[in-house]
């Protein structure tokens, strides 16, 4: 955040401030509505990356064309464990919000169900899909596919997306344990900061355009990046294309290109939850509770902890928002 | 292998040591007979840690009192897609075997399904167990928990086990795509190789007992195997005791203790097989093909592949086995 001044903005006053950026791109008041609330949640997280910058990737998407800013998703009930929402090109949230109420229904009934979800445009982060879920009681693992970033453990270019994965547990009566990562060693924008800044790169998160490791961030950003955990998450992050691609009838990262590219690919994909009721399995959340304990007593931090001590901070005193991003959205919603 | 001879023995010849050690130990035929299964297709694809190795395991094990020797799992279609399985002390593989026709069942009714194993004696590979899934064309991710000699990331002292997980996706006409691995960032058997041969460890393996990072394999034995992949690693290690403990109420690995120890605590825990229906989600299983593919066009390689070579090897010249644990195992059987 060197360089940048913050200030803050009410929730209230930011979902004006998106309710009119949205509606000026045309998105319906359903697409709009789960955009928005996301958004909000994120920024209130200080999940920067994810919170209301991403009305300016969304206004973009609208003003290329490429997505369907009124789709109403279609939910099938497709097994008696699995639900399938066709996106149809509009943003995967609304789909997400539109299939939940099937997939917890057939979760708690039958012990374990998955949502497929097609064609979607995906730029949200899964924690807050998968914290949706734990909310209600019930365990989720989401993954999706993403654009072309990363390089197969042990090859030499671009094929796989930094393909997040994301989980949650309920924890009665607190905040649930969630994690929710890509899994490549960085994030594409972690490299683009340090090659502005000028900085190297840690060894393992990149290759150059020839396959060699690199730690030059110029070199990465026409290379490719790396899986985090070597074999091991290369091999995850080709199970997340595997689940949330070919399983469901959807793209492979190396299928979709990012908005505003030239290429003639496609922006929207897939996305797979599974939804597992614990009292349908015999649960012990005590049990859990004295592993969380024990992890905490000996110095470990559970994840998202960063995340949930933004939350308490918004909650007092409003979403921190850099100043110039703020100058941004509001030219953007009187333009 | 450094200094050690080899050589071959037939599977008929094992089948007939293992039959011969297993009824020794007292092992009823049921228990057996899957056991011997899994050690010879594991000595096959020359996964000598699992494999005919685990006979003097198995065998200490039966001595021990610890495990029940005659156990019949008791299989329970407890939800619409959920199977539990009581191993009743006995080992996991023919509570597995016990549970897959109910399992894969419902996977093809209701396009997902779990299996919970408790209270079983855990061994084996978890790859032999997702491959047999997949040979029917379904999907499978396993995981269990297994003994805690690993600290969370961030953390100084054992907690997590070694938690391995395993997925497999069939392949129609070739060997399906399966990885399976510890969430470790190493084996503990890959440092006490490393201690007995006075080599150092890579970075980022083990922590001494003060919880500091180390290389020398002598203080790791007495601290902690680090996760793989630094914080993400540890996350989806502590899912991993998540869904295959407290979940399906059973232990976590810090509850158990390891064969023979002199802790009162319990050897036998539990472990989760979650199966998906390809068929019930709209698979193209072209898609698939053409990511993998993709992969090895780039020289990346597919996990697995060095067991095929070894399968491939061994159904042709029999199976490798160590002359030194050859003599054992007949010393055993005569005993």
């Amino acid at each position: 955040m060197a360089g940048k001044t913050y200030e803050h903005i009410s929730p209230e006053n930011a979902r004006k401030l998106a309710t009119v950026i949205l509606a000026k791109a045309k998105f319906s008041e359903d697409q709009a509505s789960s955009m928005i609330q996301n958004m909000i949640d994120a920024q209130a997280q200080e999940c920067h990356s994810h919170g209301l910058y991403r009305l300016i990737d969304c206004y973009n998407a609208a003003k290329s064309g490429q997505i369907n800013l009124t789709a109403q998703p279609v939910v099938t009930d497709h097994a008696p464990s699995v639900v399938k929402v066709d996106a149809c090109q509009g943003n995967s949230l609304l789909a997400f919000k539109s299939g939940l109420g099937l997939l917890t229904q057939k979760a708690r009934a039958n012990g374990i169900a998955a949502m497929a979800i097609n064609n979607s445009f995906h730029y949200s982060a899964l924690w807050w899909e998968v914290e949706l879920i734990s909310d209600l009681g019930l365990v989720a693992l989401a993954m999706s596919p993403t654009l072309p970033f990363v390089a197969p453990y042990g090859g030499i270019k671009p094929l796989l997306g930094t393909n997040p994965m994301a989980f949650s547990w309920p924890r009665p009566g607190g905040d649930p344990y969630t994690f929710d990562f890509a899994t490549s060693a960085s994030a594409r924008g972690e490299i683009e900061i340090r090659r502005r800044r000028g900085e190297t790169l840690p060894p393992e998160w990149a290759i150059d355009s020839e396959g060699n490791p690199t730690t030059d961030a110029e070199r990465a950003m026409s290379g490719a990046l790396l899986p985090f955990g070597k074999h091991k998450g290369s091999a995850i992050s080709i199970m997340v294309e595997l689940l949330a691609g070919p399983l469901i009838g959807d793209l492979l990262s190396c299928q979709t290109a990012p908005l505003n590219s030239s290429d003639t690919k496609n922006i929207t994909h897939g996305e797979l939850v599974i939804v597992l009721d614990p009292a349908r399995f015999g649960v012990s959340f005590e049990a859990a509770e004295g592993l969380f304990q024990d992890i905490e007593a000996q110095g470990a931090r559970l994840p998202s902890q960063r995340r949930r001590a933004a939350k308490r901070r918004s909650d007092k005193e409003g979403l921190l928002i850099s100043s110039e991003l703020l100058v941004e959205l509001e030219q953007l919603a009187k333009g």
